[in-house]
């Protein structure tokens, strides 16, 4: 049998645009990518033309298929902003919030909202994209959506907490990005050469150092991606790794304990994300000695398919 | 009694290079400047000219007055790298180590080494210039002396403990950094609007997060210079401040312990730098309840003229 299209879903984050046509039962039959990220683009004309670009020739093919999106696409600066649900947040509510640009287009896509978590006692936080990741490996692993842990990592890494299939609380943490600015516009990346291949003992080194001496803190842990080098200790094609391990270090360090603070550290701990990167961290957490029992690739296409569902645009599940 | 001067003195750091006239008894009679930062030169030609530049017209009105430097001049990428000196450190220690660069120039500089602490569980950490700036303090507040902690703030911070009038171990801290890339690189200055007046309040909410919440930790809190804007419960012109007093809150937190851990809690706290910075830092300090016991402006004249001495360069003091 011949899957037959059932959705085109679309990972629509700052930077870039990914596109998916995808079958009633998850299979992803078609991918298609583009550098046209939210934030490149400004104005109604520009999102359309874009969307036209990636989707066109899809949504002709296959009249009456929805569209879902999720991601920056629904922020302020994107093309709708779509109103964030609040934690709690579950498929039901996403589904509900499904919001699509005026503009008269018959197949301009439904946006995913994101979600913000709003305690009394700390400041809020945001997500917009990682909600429909976390839909998608709910629907993927059953044994998740009792109560367990969705790590995202990524340039805004996101921890989930999820209870009763829903995501009850959630953390960011700025790792990527911080290794990206740090890297490229402070003292420490003028010593780093580039083109040189991964260390896994440099990134052990500075995971651990997190571990062991986090309290220190991490404004003065990273000078030592600059003193270890500066001195002779580690030689500078190891210092980015040594950096990278201790920038994730702290987030897990703080994570983890986050996460045992709400007295659920023994439930499943899942890291959704590319898998290099979710590679990464699995290292790291290995140091934690708390690996994570689940480690899954992108779920985002699961996610936009479980949330059209919910939103009764798909014909119920048979 | 007019004055004669007694020395010339340069605090010539990555950045900038400032240069005094010095009489005998400390007193700064004439002060240049010139951005004339090591890191903006290379090649001794360079340094030369940047040093007759700022300096000539005084060593030929004075003829035979010693001439002292410190600063990132003494580095790898300086004018002459200087070897450090190690903690524990002291005036006789850095006296010792001064060096001039080579190449026939009678009034070269004395450059002053930096010092280099080296614990075998830690990795290491450097200072050029901040010595300059404790022989200073040290010098004009005898207090200090036996024990006490000589806080630095700046683009790199430097923490330092002091027994008995020797630099014993200290902590570099890249607040006054991570604060300008953030701001100029990250998503988190997108919001920020320049120019606007500095905020007390959000100064002070941003380090009673750090105090009440950092185990969080530095890479999620610093999103809700992101979030608490994108919600709109802090106005964007607030959020540069909250953010600068997160930063300055990570780096007490983390400096605080790191002075209790050493049990040296009781010891004078000495906050050494620009008026500006030391005055956030003195109301951050008060956040936590452990305000500055001596806020001094500017020391390294005064530790370049101990330095002189020291070294034997200038007639006993009388």
């Amino acid at each position: 049998m011949v899957s037959t299209p059932a959705l085109i879903g679309l990972d629509w984050g700052s930077t870039s645009l990914r596109a998916w046509l995808i079958a009633s039962d998850g299979t992803v039959l078609e991918e298609r990518k583009a550098d046209k990220g939210a934030s490149t683009l400004s104005g109604h004309e520009a999102f359309a033309a874009a969307f036209d670009d990636v989707s066109g020739a899809w949504r002709a093919a296959h009249a009456g298929v929805p569209v879902l999106a999720c991601g920056m696409v629904g922020s302020a600066h994107g093309w709708l902003d779509v109103p964030y649900a609040r934690c709690p947040a579950g498929s039901d509510a996403l589904a509900a919030g499904l919001r699509r640009p005026d503009g008269g287009q018959d197949n301009g896509p439904y946006i995913v909202p994101g979600v913000l978590f709003d305690d009394t006692s700390l400041p809020p936080d945001v997500m917009r994209g990682e909600e429909t990741q976390v839909v998608g490996a709910l629907h993927l692993h059953d044994t998740l959506r009792a109560s367990s842990c969705v790590v995202m990592p990524g340039t805004h890494s996101k921890w989930a907490q999820i209870c009763a299939g829903r995501i009850v609380r959630f953390a960011t943490h700025m790792t990527g990005e911080l290794y990206a600015v740090l890297r490229q516009h402070s003292v420490l990346g003028r010593l780093m050469p580039d083109d040189v291949p991964v260390d896994p003992d440099a990134f052990v080194q500075g995971v651990d150092a997190a571990r062991d001496h986090g309290e220190l803190g991490l404004p003065h842990q990273m000078f030592a991606a600059r003193s270890l080098g500066v001195t002779g200790r580690l030689p500078h094609e190891m210092l980015a790794d040594y950096l990278s391990g201790l920038l994730i270090g702290h987030e897990l360090r703080a994570g983890l304990q986050w996460r045992a603070m709400a007295g659920l550290g023994a439930q499943p701990l899942a890291l959704v994300g590319a898998p290099d990167l979710c590679a990464r961290y699995q290292v790291a957490l290995h140091r934690f000695q708390r690996p994570a029992d689940l480690v899954l690739d992108n779920t985002a296409p699961a996610g936009l398919l479980a949330l059209a569902h919910a939103a009764g645009l798909l014909p119920l599940e048979t």
